[in-house]
């Protein structure tokens, strides 16, 4: 993807992130999430949202501390997403 | 809890089970996702839709296949519930 934050949508007044991730099995859901944890764990960040069913997980993220949108959560967060995975 | 399920709210025509889980500390909150995780993985069944945040997890739990509120899998994860944990 060479526009990865093009796919994440600014809501509200504060830089508020938001992304829909699709996929095709719950397996693959289950896995984006294992690492979402992972990456919050490492990173000592975590989304300020997130909700999730079977074969899809919304994102929203807060600004950073200086106010703007978390684009380098959102790309990692992008580069975590393996929709067409095993 | 002598009644667990007593914390469940139906919502909705089918019975969709609903329940609000409260945290102090991000911490506690993804020890409880992972719990849940590992959960779904073990059982093949998984809440319908989970929506969390730093300090509370939303779960909201489909009908069995015989279309009764799952009040089994509800008690499963009010075991994992340990708000006060470290």
């Amino acid at each position: 993807m060479s526009d990865p934050i093009g796919k994440w949508e600014t809501r509200g007044k504060i830089q508020t992130l938001f992304r829909r991730f699709d996929f095709e099995r719950y397996a693959q859901t289950r896995d984006f999430m294992d690492a979402l944890s992972e990456l919050a764990q490492a990173d000592g960040v975590h989304p300020n949202n997130i909700n999730f069913s079977s074969t899809y997980v919304n994102v929203t993220l807060d600004p950073t501390e200086s106010g703007q949108a978390n684009h380098s959560l959102a790309e990692r967060i992008d580069a975590l997403y393996k929709p067409t995975g095993p």
